[in-house]
């Protein structure tokens, strides 16, 4: 197997991008292989640094690179050398399974889906994000790709997170959640009536009815389903939540001079790091986004999830199990 | 000055009410009085267990109270003898200036928008709720009144806010944010596009543009306008993650066997007893809607946001305020 890593995307880059990579090699299976693309002086140079370039690392180069200030639908015609879309196109032509980028969100998402094309029958891939709760972390879709959403992309987002939950999280059969602002089916607006009353009648999948903003943190389900706005409100809100809530507390505890060590694995449930990027859901390859911000240790999570995502065959699971909504509308 | 508190709202009604109420008299200034409006001789009974009945707290009788099994919109028609709405009359009657309730917030607002009516121009009264944040807590509105909003409707959000920060909370130029998923003024959905662009042109808000989800812990305005459904989720996820983060944090500090009296100060933070209840914006009258588990200290802190409200004028205020926003559109 073969990820390719966009060696361009982070703030750090391609430092956090090289240190991510090597420590995935250190501790993957011995069939995975990752190809860093980027320009290849400096990322050899960078690698050097850590010794001699192992087997499993490979290098492509890509003259080019995304800016936060390329806007994000024109950077396939106008940085076609740039390391996103040199390195989609690795997956689209068989060279590469996956692919894995700290760079624009924006672009990622435009280039996956002019370039890996969105799967059969999905009107508007989504990304997932792993929310941490009370219990097992669950699957947020979408968390940004798509506002002002039709009820049947919602229950797209649905199976979508169904297949991922199963294949990456591994379980069995998937408790689907519509975040709402009540329980009752009847409660909601327009969006969320209608979605609620298809979800009911979807074959194959375990839609346990409305979920409120309250019962994300209790793990009362394994996928949340929402339109793409209230999903990026509530991850940007909840990740600058933990950070100041973690912030506060690191604080005091140095005022008082004691116990920040043993509070480390509370603070680690809340860090994103852990829980590697976020997939773009419902194209035709494995896509995984990951914050501008990411140290080698969130590099390293995404490319676990990537690998694990192409062993599991999340793709072709994805494809299966949408072709059973399109029939079920019929 | 006369506050009325709806006795029969807490589920642990009346003996938070009366606990609240009595904590209330006898640290508000004297021109303070307090009507409870319930059943008399349970409220007496109740009232008798702390001493002899203060001057300042009167009790007004209501034979029957609103439970969570009715239709919020049914309760003036087949409750008329309810607290609610006994206690909202009292104020449309001019005997009273107020009205808190911890009882069902569907009931308040319905029977406060048939009694005490909308102001003029007001298309949607919302309900607005203090946040805390890493600087002054800012003000949510709408925290869940409406959903499916009008760009209107949000305008009108972000004047109520204005002037609920301006009068209650002191701020003499309180900065309006848009909250929306990017910054830049294209961003958004249909709603936040349109909400912005009207935005902008309003005179007299300090109108600061968009504001992502992570902004809002940052404080980095006064009121945060969005939609109802957006906030009604936001907020409901706000409480339950500062309690489960609390929740957390103290179990780890009991075996450490230390320091969570120091924290207090820090949960105290997120405790939503210390910003009392959250009003109704956009009726002619103060209404206050607490949590059903609000302890007597948050039925204190609603009573003395009442007691504001209605110190302030903010209702005239905001009627004045209401109607430089329709002079500007026509």
């Amino acid at each position: 197997m073969r990820i390719v890593l966009d060696a361009m995307g982070t703030d750090d880059a391609p430092r956090a991008e090289i240190a991510g990579a090597l420590e995935a090699l250190s501790s993957f299976e011995d069939d995975v292989e990752i190809v860093l693309v980027g320009d290849r002086d400096t990322i050899e140079a960078g690698v050097a640094r850590h010794g001699p370039i192992p087997d499993r690392l490979l290098i492509h180069h890509a003259a080019d690179r995304v800016t936060a200030a390329d806007s994000p639908a024109s950077v396939l015609r106008k940085k076609p050398d740039s390391s996103i879309v040199v390195g989609l196109r690795l997956q689209q032509e068989g060279k590469a399974d996956a692919f894995v980028s700290a760079g624009s969100t924006g672009a990622v998402m435009a280039g996956s889906l002019f370039i890996l094309r969105p799967l059969p029958g999905v009107a508007r891939p989504a990304i997932g994000t792993i929310l941490p709760t009370s219990e097992d972390p669950c699957l947020l879709v979408d968390a940004g790709a798509n506002v002002d959403c039709k009820p049947q992309h919602l229950v797209q987002f649905a199976r979508l997170g169904h297949t991922y939950v199963q294949d990456l999280m591994g379980r069995p059969s998937p408790r689907i959640g519509l975040l709402n602002i009540g329980e009752e089916p009847g409660k909601g607006d327009e969006l969320t009536l209608e979605t609620h009353r298809l979800l009911a009648e979807q074959e194959g999948l375990n839609f346990i009815g409305n979920i409120e903003g309250r019962d994300i943190i209790r793990g009362v389900c394994d996928v949340v389903v929402c339109d793409g706005f209230v999903g990026n409100v509530l991850l940007k809100f909840y990740e600058s939540v933990a950070a100041f809530i973690v912030g506060l507390l690191k604080r005091e505890l140095k005022e008082l001079g004691e116990g920040s060590q043993d509070l480390e694995h509370v603070f680690r449930v809340l860090d994103y790091a852990e829980y590697g990027g976020a997939p773009l859901l419902g194209v035709g390859g494995v896509s995984i986004i990951c914050h501008g911000g990411s140290p080698p240790k969130a590099i390293r999570n995404a490319l676990a999830v990537a690998a694990q995502a192409v062993r599991s065959g999340m793709v072709g699971h994805s494809a299966r199990n949408l072709s059973r909504a399109v029939r079920a509308e019929e």
